[in-house]
Order: C-alpha cells, then sequence, then structure tokens
C-alpha cells in the first residue's frame, strides 16, 4: 500500500473549532527543534508563560499549557483540584456543561447539577442563591457554550465565591481570544483555554492559569514520584494524592517553573505554534481583537436574518464567536452541512444531543473570522437552502453584510 | 514588551529525544487545517491507523495515538486497563521502570516491583519465575530503558504471560522505529510508543496499540458520558470506570473507529507530522531502518572507544539507539554537555536519580542517527574532552569513525 503526499483540499473553515491557522503560525511550526532544557527553549516557555498572563488578564504565577487538547487541560485542572468526596456545584447550560460533570464524578466528586434550558444562561443570582444552599467546595462551570452559543456573565459568581472561599474553576476554550475573559478581576481561581478557537493555531495544547488558592491545594497533594523520594517521604505519603501523574499540575508546575523538573518532554512544534498565535493575538491587541469578532459576527448575522433565518438562543447573551441558526422544519440539516462541504469547500457545524439537527453553528473564529469568510458563507449557504427547496429571502443576506462592511465610516476593526 | 520572530539555534540533536525532525514533517506541518470529521481528515486518520499496525508487526484493530507527549500514551494504557486492586509486576531496570510503578499506584494498582542492577536488563527466567510465585494480573515493562541504554528481550516473557493468562503492557517509546518491536510475535498485549525519538517527529502524540484482551477489559469499565446516557444506564454503571475521561481508551475507540463520535479535537498538525513520519519509515522500510541505527551506533562506539573512554551498561544488552558513557573521575559531566551545546552547538544528554553526573547518553535516533552527525559529535566531544583536561587519545575517535563509514564494501544503509 501507498501513502501520498500530504494533499488536503483548502477548507473555509466556518465551524466552532477547529478553526484555520493563521499561515504565520504553520510556519512558526517548520522551526527546527531544539531540546527541551536547551536555554533557547526555557526562554521561549517563559515567554509563553508571560504572554499568556496577557492574554487571561492575571498576575497568577501559574499559566502555561498542558499538552494535549483542550479536554486535557480541564481534566488537569479538574483532576488536580477535586480530592475524593469534594461537592462540586456545576450549573449546566450545554454540552460542556456536562462535560465538567462527566470529569468531577471520575475524579469522586459529589456533584451537584443545576440546569436551565439550553440556548439560556443562568442568571447569576440564581446560581449564588444554590451556592449558598449547597455550601459546594468548588464552583466549576463553562464560560462560552460552543455547543447552544451562549456566554455565561462570570463576575458577580466569580465574586460570591471568593467572598464564600468556594474555589471557581472556568471553562474558556470557546471564548478565550475572540471575547473578554478577566480571571483576577472576575475572581476565577482556575481557567483553562483551548487553542484550536479563537487563538487560531491547531488543536493540541490547553493553555490554563490558577491562583495561589489553588496551588496551595495542590500542593498539599503533592506526591513525591517514587525513585526520587526518601523511605521517610514514602511513608509521609497522603492519600489525596492527585490520581493522574500526566495531569499532576503540581509536577507540571515543576517543570514549568526554575526547578525545571523533567516531566513530560515539551511538545516543541505546538509551543512554536502556541507562541506564534499568542504573538500575532498581542500584535493585534486583546480588545481590538475582541471588536473584530463583535464587527463580523454583526455582519454575519445580518446576513442569516436578511436571508429569513432566525436565530437560536437568548440575543442578550449571545457568545459573539458562535451564531447558532434553526434549521426550517422542512430541510435535513446534515444535507445542507454536507452540500456545503463537498460543493463549496465551506464547513460549518451541527450541535449535540438534543439539538443535533435542530439548530446549525457557524463559528467566527480567530484567523477564520474575516470579510471574505462571512461573505462566503453567506453567499454559500443561501445557494444551498435553495438548492433544499427553503424559501429564502434571495439575494439579500450578502447585500446585508455588505452593508455593514460598506458604510463609509466603518473599516474593519483590523484588516487580516 | 516585544517577542521578536521565532529564532531559534540550529542544533545537532544527539540526544535520547527530542530529536531532529525530519525536514519533510516539518513541511508537513505547514498544511492548512482540516476540520476533524471532514472525509480528507477522518481518512488519514485510518491511513495513520495501517500504518502503525506496520510499524508495531501487529494484526490488532486498534493502533492510534493518543494526543499528548509518550507519557500520556503509558498512562492512556495503564488507567484504561488497572482496575482498582489489580496486581501488577513492574521489573525495573532503570528511571522509566519507576515511571510505570508510579502511574500504576496512581491508578490504584497493587504494585509488585523486582529490581536489578540499572545498566543490566533482566534475565527473562527470572521474570517468569517472579511471575509464577506472585501471580500478577498484569506485567508491565520497560522495552528499552534510555535512563541506562539497555534493551530487554521480551518473547519469553510475553509468551509466559499468555500461557498464564496475564496482560503483558510494554512501554517502547526508546526503541519504536529504532529497534525491532514485534507486538503479535512477543505477546505484548497493550505497547506504548512515542514520535519525539526514533520516529523523528515532534513531542506530542503517544501512538499505541493493544489487541482484543485489552479490548474485552476496557469494555468491561465502558462509562456512558453523562448527557448522552438513558437513566437506565446511569444505574447500571459500574464502580470499575475508568478514572480519566481523556485517557478512557473506551472513548477514543469510538473516535478512531467507525462510530466517529466525537470526544476531543484531534490534534490536526501533529496527525500530519505523524502521517508524514511514518509515511518516511515506510519508504526507508523499517528492517533496512533498524540495520541504519545499528551501523551508526557501531561507528559511533568505535570513536567513542577509540578515545579510551569506557561504556556504561552490559554490552549484549545495549540500546541500538542510546550509548552510555561513563564519565571520567576528574571531570564534571555537566560541564561537558554545556561547552558541547554553547560551543559547537550540540546536544547530548545526562542522566536520571543515581546516574546523573556519572554518565553522558548519546541518542542515535530516527534523523539525527546520521553520518554527519556521529562525526560531528565525536571530534566535538574529544575537544571539549581536551579542554576539561581529560586525558584521551586525541585525534582517533573520528579517524575510527571514518573507519567504519569508508570501508569499501560498506555503504550506509540509507543515504539519508
Amino acid at each position: 500500500m501507498t501513502y501520498t503526499d500530504l494533499n488536503t483540499p483548502i477548507r473555509t473553515i466556518m465551524t466552532p473549532g477547529p478553526v484555520e491557522v493563521d499561515p504565520r503560525v504553520l510556519r512558526a511550526m517548520t522551526t527546527p527543534i531544539v531540546g527541551q532544557f536547551d536555554p533557547a527553549f526555557t526562554h521561549m516557555m517563559n515567554e509563553v508563560m508571560d504572554m499568556l498572563r496577557v492574554l487571561f488578564k492575571t498576575k497568577n504565577k501559574w499559566a502555561f499549557p498542558v499538552d494535549g487538547t483542550s479536554r486535557s487541560g480541564i481534566e488537569a485542572m479538574l483532576a488536580s483540584v477535586i480530592r475524593p468526596g469534594d461537592n462540586v456545584l456545576v450549573p449546566v447550560y450545554g454540552r460542556f456543561g456536562h462535560l465538567l460533570m462527566e470529569i468531577c464524578e471520575r475524579y469522586g466528586a459529589e456533584v451537584e447539577a443545576m440546569d436551565t434550558e439550553w440556548g439560556t444562561v443562568f442568571d447569576p443570582a440564581d446560581v449564588i442563591q444554590k451556592i449558598k444552599e449547597t455550601k459546594p467546595d468548588i464552583v466549576a462551570m463553562v464560560h462560552a457554550e460552543t455547543s447552544t452559543g451562549c456566554m455565561q456573565p462570570l463576575r458577580e459568581i466569580g465574586q460570591a465565591c471568593r467572598e464564600m472561599d468556594i474555589l471557581f474553576i472556568v471553562d474558556a476554550v470557546a471564548s478565550i481570544g475572540g471575547a473578554d475573559v478577566r480571571v483576577d478581576e472576575w475572581c476565577i481561581d482556575g481557567l483553562i483555554a483551548g487553542t484550536q478557537k479563537c487563538l487560531s493555531v491547531p488543536s493540541g495544547m490547553a493553555p490554563l492559569t490558577y491562583n495561589e488558592r489553588i496551588e496551595k491545594r495542590i500542593a498539599s497533594r503533592k506526591k513525591v514520584e517514587r525513585g526520587i523520594a526518601t523511605d521517610e517521604e514514602l511513608r509521609r505519603q497522603n492519600t489525596l494524592f492527585i490520581r493522574s501523574n500526566y495531569f499532576d499540575l503540581s509536577m507540571l508546575q515543576d517543570y514549568w517553573g526554575p526547578r525545571r523538573l523533567n516531566h513530560h518532554t515539551e511538545a516543541t512544534s505546538m509551543l512554536y505554534a502556541l507562541r506564534e498565535g499568542l504573538r500575532i493575538l498581542l500584535e493585534e491587541g486583546l480588545e481590538e481583537r475582541f471588536a473584530r469578532h463583535a464587527f463580523h459576527e454583526k455582519a454575519l448575522i445580518a446576513g442569516i436574518e436578511a436571508m429569513g433565518l432566525g436565530l437560536f438562543g437568548r440575543r442578550e447573551v449571545k457568545l459573539p464567536t458562535v451564531t447558532c441558526i434553526k434549521v426550517p422544519e422542512e430541510v435535513e440539516a446534515d444535507s445542507v452541512r454536507n452540500m456545503l462541504l463537498t460543493e463549496f469547500g465551506i464547513e460549518i457545524a451541527s450541535s449535540f444531543g438534543p439539538l443535533h439537527g435542530k439548530i446549525w453553528r457557524i463559528g467566527t473564529m480567530g484567523y477564520s473570522c474575516r470579510r471574505e469568510n462571512v461573505l462566503a458563507v453567506l453567499g454559500a449557504f443561501e445557494a444551498v437552502l435553495i438548492r433544499h427547496g427553503v424559501r429564502v429571502h434571495r439575494g439579500e443576506a450578502v447585500q446585508a453584510a455588505l452593508d455593514c462592511y460598506m458604510k463609509p465610516a466603518v473599516k474593519d476593526p483590523v484588516n487580516i
């Protein structure tokens, strides 16, 4: 059997991730390898930590990537923080809230869930009320639910947790780099991000950050690795050690910190990619980048509505990086997606569980979030819907987006 | 603070990993992203599985990478197989045997270790005797101990385990692609590999394989994810579920298999890299590649011995991809390594724990394993040792290697 040269089709990727990667990031990955303890590499590790602190709006000492996909960062955080029997409150408003519950349960937490209808978020007062009733050790929730396109306000919940000395852990995989996230100001103790969405870096790293409150808990669970530990240390090992070795943040700290203790072999090329992605982000400017995401979201929404389609989810809590569209009753949702991909080379997404086949999701994230992509998806989407017999207002979608783009006073916040 | 263009020094990397990456692999990583369920991508996932089966010499259905460094693959295998209370026998002959013990303990195994002097391996008969005495559920061991440069014969141990219906799990991170590994013939039930050594792909993926014996055990521990499970399924959940979500091979199977159930977002660019690395390996040919590694190892050893230095470890069980050199008493080992790096741009390695400062380790792995690298490291190593006042046979090392390379009848097995 022979294997040909890698020759993938060029796609316009308008999903909520993985999205198109900035060509500069792709080029950075061709940089030759240096060893993991080469001063040139450890210097770069420190640079990445610095840049992550800016992205996270935090003064935390610890901000580094876990070598795995976003889910690995979520698991590293929860595995390191949750002691068996801890009470964790998880407010769930979409699929990724379920994932938090799932991981908490695997690590032996007593999980209390609260639910709200998908397509909405929680009134922070309701979450705070529930926290007061249940007095959990930890509150874990999703900032931006890609599955429903909704974003949860976190500030009041974070402040309430801090006042009650409860740890507050947030999954910001779908918002980071595309919408505002303020770790310190919102009193978030531990936050997990992803690379393959608004950072426009390939999937495979999970940047995270945590403060002294979490560091203290992790330190209390520290396990000294056999082969390094003394007999006395082995006797003193407590039973609350972190169950995972790969996800043991106390060991990752010693690798990312000045001790540089060998743990895993850092994923060299992915770190090159993350560094370049962060550099591009800081060159653009955080606030400018958020404005760009909001700007193209507006044009996309204008186009979708001009076509006569309806949006899913409460508008005032809409996630700016994901737009969910109700599937008209007469049409098979996946058939539309397939035709978009095979005929136009454009990828949009379905959703999960109860929403599969009910909504389409269009992402406007990172490098994918640009003028020509929004116009291309609107034009092609209209054509495919017409082909499927859906009655849309013909020719209106692209015009509505152009109205946003061509207003004399408006220009793209950043021309990428 | 400004961050400059990525501009790393070019290094000659002669460590046991991460090693130099084949330029073709670096170029493959610049390929634009396609979505994880794009037919172009799932086709590539299947190609990678096919190629891994050839590499592993197995007919196993399951052969795919875990998205993380080599250690993540080891943990995925052990986390998925070990049920709390399982008895695991770990024969330890170096640092990475300790790592196996460490991970087994974290997942609740009762670990029985057996030790032998570092620099040697076990007589298979001794391991089999121990298995008969202790009747473990699982035997876990390292095939190639990078920390000591030794390689353990596995065939007889594997056959004994199979006869006694014991699971046999092997860490082949340091040998795969550089020395012969025969999963089916040696009765290995689960095997973990790495990318950053003899495959010459960047660190960040851990290819593994396992057979029906392990698949059956994993299936018995299957946990249906909340949000997908029915009430009845939730009630029936057994308590033996796999503790990690990210490392749950039953879920990874459903993602890599025809069901394509969403788990993580596959690390796109790293999969491109792995595919290209495997393709290069199959073009070279497995046996030809092993011969190349043995060929350059021989030239390196000839040079080291001509210099008057001694090798560490029992010669007849030497790992062909790592050569360990005894540090002469009068010299500070790390000072030699640092000078090699800063003056010559050549990286060699130290070792761990009791061997730190006692041996140097030179890797001859994958793309790093080539004529000019072996000659460069020998010449520079001699110069640095002279600079450190070590009495070596001047000028002999490179000549001895050249004698190997320039014999009229000999040419490099493959000219890379």
